[in-house]
Formats: structure tokens, C-alpha cells, sequence
């Protein structure tokens, strides 16, 4: 078995060297331009001459749980793209999640201020009654979160494009119901995947939906944010503040009203990074399966977008 | 039924509203020198000229968890006390705890950093298994706290007293394992209540035991720390930080070290308020149970100290 591995801004020896370990069976080899064709491949962002040269692949790994950049891609319908799920992300994204929420929620801001300046002072907060929160995007990551956020809890609600039953989250689905999730909320999570029907779907609309002192955590794609919106709104105070993860431009220009922004709170796209051991765990047991005919989690379905 | 209300640094009044709503068949009123005699009291740090001049109380209803201040009275051996079992708190706690915890594991604090510096820049975070939590304490609130770390897939070890079985807690317990209890943990996670055997227990000797590295978080009291070991250890590299709810002297003095310490973040015994609501609905179910004869929950045994 010929798998060739081609991954942006990644360190390649420790990937290859474990792989190699994981899968005895099998040649692994870095791509370059003119190399020989390969069965499968592991990729992180690679360019459109990689599958250009490639087109007999049976599958293509991407190691991270969003394709969006894979899908802007030329790519033979016979190759199927099967993305992480999981891996150790899902446990980071919670506790992304819970921890920007748990910040937000108790003020823990304002006692650091008061440590600062030496000042002993309890606050109450709201009751947690009044701190729903919704999560869109109800797949692997998106149940993890609801789990999470529930333990602590805070009512939660969830929306899925499709429907789902998932126990402690009150549900909604479909466009239909879109309007009902967000007068329900006050938090808004997204972990939806990026697609054409999420693109600007966090707009001044759906933000203006949001019980008043919403609070914004988006740890799933920057092209889902009209970042203007956002900002317009907590100028207006409707948006009490937000957690932010990804943005339309990455790394986020130096010019951007949000490095200064004093309730913004932003991190560099490091929510949940690969687990390189578990990724390649996840992709061993999933070759494996693919070799035998069994069906395999995380078939992006291209379509769909996801 | 009469029922006294003597609670320092609480603001009577929605209490005894709320009370009487409870309890219609109550007389609730607020005790001052020479009320008459009461059949149970609902208490917070009293004097001790309270429990002098009340000896006939069936029961004291602490509205906390801690009992470490009534225990230091003279009470008459047939007044049962009563502690508060959640009714809010634990989730509380849970939050508080991993709140601190992630924040620690993450370096989110240098995310915060980087965004004052305008600087966009990921970091590699431990694997999860190096950073096991060790939680002291596995009553109501420990296993409620325990529970919420385990969920982000932290190696979680309990410690208590006597013997539990917590499940996804690796638990020791006693004296004899509280060695290896600490030698498995580099997060240490006290929520012990203060009696004669846990003051002191964390100290130079208890903390250098845990795992270079290591993390305090305390939402217990104040007493179980010997401060000066915490420092001493932060000096010398052994310790990377704390998050302190509780201090030996509170408010904390105004010169105390920790106000400035930047790897210690304090917080002015907030971890857990007690919430008035609950606390009224769990009092009320408990005084039905003692009135009929069943058994109570939180019934403190003096002896033990909690």
C-alpha cells in the first residue's frame, strides 16, 4: 500500500516516522510534484496540482474535522475524503467552549481587575436560568460541547440542520426552527461546518435574535461571522461580548478592530489543534476498515459540504 | 413551628419573605437577644451567645457547607446540625475548578497576552496525561467537581477519608495513600472541609509530593494552606501557579503577597455562593423529613468535624 502524505504548515518527520510505525505494511512517502501514484493520501491544505497528478486516489485524509478547504478543490469523484472525527478535538473544543462561557458567565475578568487593584469584593451573578445557551452544529464536536456545557447547568439548546435527539439539549432543526433556537438563547456557539448555507449565517439578524447581553463563542469557521454585525452590536449593547477563535481573514490583520476590543476575547485558530498520536490511530484503524470493505465515520459527503 | 434566623452578613429580609412563603406553617422570625425559644434555627456564623441563650433548638441549619466556624461554639449536644448538600454550589464549584484548570492547562492567560501584543501565535499544549488532577475530598462536591474534570478527559484521581468508588476516578483514601495520591497528581484540587486533621495539610512537604509542575487550586478554606510553602515552592520552579478562593486571613490583608503574584489569581471567597432559593427548598424538605421522623442528609457529625 503506496500513501503519500501532503500537509501545509506541518512538521512532515514526525508524522512520516509515525505513520510509518503505525502502519508496517505500507510505504509512506512525502509528495512532491512528479512523484508516484499513491492509494491514499493524508492532507492538510494541499495545492490543486497534488490531486492534479493524483487522480487515481482511493481516499485522501484530511487531518482536521473542516474541509472546506479541501472542497474548494478539484477533486476525482473517486476519491473519497474522509475528514478526523474527534481525535482529541472534541475535548479541547469543550473546554474551549466551557472555559470562554464559565469567563463570561461568573466575570472572572472583572475579579482579576479587583486583584489588580486590591480590591476584595464579591458579585452575584444571574441565575444560570438565564444564561441559556445554544449550539449550532449537533455533530461529533457539537455533542461533545452540549455535554459539557449541560454538566455545569446551564439550560442548553441545540440546532442541527438535520433533526437529532441528543438527552439534556433541547433540539431544533431546519431553517424553520432557526428563529425559536436563537429567541431561546443567549449564548451562541457555533461548531458548524463551513459551507455555502453558513456562510454570514452569524449576521446582525441572528445576533439581534439573541436574548439581550448575548455573548458570541465561534470556534468553527470566521467566513460564518459578518464581524461588522458584531461589533455594530455591541457597540448598540444588545452583544455583551465574545470568544473568538477563527475570522474571515487568518491570522487576523494587524488593523483589526478586534485586537483592542476590550470584551472580545480572541485566540489564534488554536481551539482544537490535531493530536498527531490520535490522528494517526484514527487513520490506521480507518485504512484498515476501508481495506476490507467496511464503512468508515467521517465520509465527507461533497455535496453537502461536509 | 418556630423557626430563629440569625445569619451575619446577610441581608434578612428576602430571606425571611421567602421563608415564610415556604413554610406557611411557620412562625419565621428574626432572632435578637431575648426572642424568645425557637424549635429549630437557620443559622450562618452566629455568636455565641445565640446557641447560650437558645439550648432547647431541635436543629441549626447552616446555609453553607462549611460548618468549621459553628463547630468552634459551645452548642447544646441535642441541637442536631444541619449543613447544606449542594443546593447550588456544586456546579459552582465544578465551574470555578475547571474554569481555573483550563485556564492553566491552555495558557490562556498568555492568549490574553498575546492579543494586548498583537501577536497571533499558536502554542502546543501537554498531552492531557500529563496533567492528572488530584481532588481532596469526595463528598458531594468533590465527586460533583471530579465528575465535571473527568469530562474533558483529564486522568482524575480522588483522595477522601474514608474509602469511595467514584467512576472515572482513579480514588485513594486514608493516611496510608496519601503519598501515592499526590505522586499520581500535578494538579491538586482541594475541596476538604476544615476540621483539626486537614489544617496544615497543604504545605511544603504535601506539595513538593505532586508532579513538577504543579498546580493548586483551592475552593476549601483557607486554613488547610500553609502560604509561605506555596510561595516557596512557586520560587523554586516546583509549582507553576495557584487559583486561591479561600485565604487563611479574609479579606485578604491588604500587604498579603499573592495580591501581585502573577502566577496566582485569588478571588474573594466567591467559588460557591449560596443561593437563596435552593437553599430555602432543600431547608424546607429537611425540616419535613425531621418533623416526620426520616432521616436528613448533611447532618453534621461533631465529632469528625463535617
Amino acid at each position: 500500500m503506496q500513501i503519500t502524505f501532503c500537509c501545509a504548515a506541518t512538521d512532515a518527520e514526525p508524522w512520516l516516522n509515525e505513520l510509518r510505525a503505525a502502519l508496517p505494511g505500507a510505504t509512506v512517502s512525502l509528495w512532491q510534484s512528479g512523484a508516484p501514484a499513491a492509494d491514499y493520501a493524508i492532507v492538510w491544505q494541499p495545492p490543486q496540482v497534488f490531486f492534479d497528478e493524483q487522480p487515481q486516489l482511493k481516499a485522501a485524509f484530511n487531518i482536521g474535522a473542516g474541509v472546506d478547504a479541501l472542497l474548494r478543490l478539484n477533486i476525482a469523484p473517486t476519491t473519497q475524503l474522509i475528514r478526523l472525527d474527534d481525535a482529541g478535538m472534541g475535548a479541547q473544543m469543550a473546554e474551549y467552549v466551557c472555559h470562554a462561557l464559565i469567563r463570561h458567565y461568573r466575570d472572572f475578568d472583572a475579579d482579576d481587575t479587583d486583584q489588580h487593584a486590591g480590591i476584595w469584593q464579591q458579585r452575584e451573578v444571574l441565575p444560570r436560568s438565564e444564561m441559556p445557551v445554544g449550539i449550532m452544529g449537533l455533530g461529533v464536536l457539537g455533542q461533545r460541547v452540549a455535554k459539557a456545557v449541560a454538566q455545569f447547568d446551564f439550560p442548553v439548546n441545540g440546532w442541527s440542520r438535520t433533526a437529532k435527539v441528543v438527552p439534556g439539549v433541547r433540539c431544533f432543526s431546519g431553517a424553520d426552527c432557526f428563529h425559536d433556537f436563537l429567541a431561546a438563547s443567549r449564548v451562541l456557539v457555533s461548531v458548524l461546518p463551513a459551507t455555502p448555507a453558513t456562510r454570514d449565517l452569524i449576521n446582525r439578524d441572528t445576533l439581534q435574535r439573541l436574548q439581550p447581553g448575548g455573548y458570541l463563542i465561534n470556534v468553527a469557521r470566521g467566513s460564518q461571522l459578518v464581524e461588522e454585525d458584531l461589533l455594530a452590536l455591541m457597540e448598540s449593547g444588545h452583544m455583551a461580548g465574545a470568544a473568538l477563535d477563527v475570522f474571515r481573514t487568518e491570522p487576523l490583520p494587524k488593523d483589526h478592530p478586534f485586537w483592542m476590543h476590550p470584551k472580545i476575547h480572541i485566540t489564534p485558530h488554536s481551539a482544537a489543534l490535531t493530536i498527531r498520536s490520535e490522528s494517526i490511530a484514527q487513520i490506521a484503524s480507518k485504512l484498515a476498515a476501508l481495506h476490507s470493505g467496511k464503512p468508515v465515520a467521517g465520509l465527507v459527503d461533497r455535496q453537502r459540504g461536509y
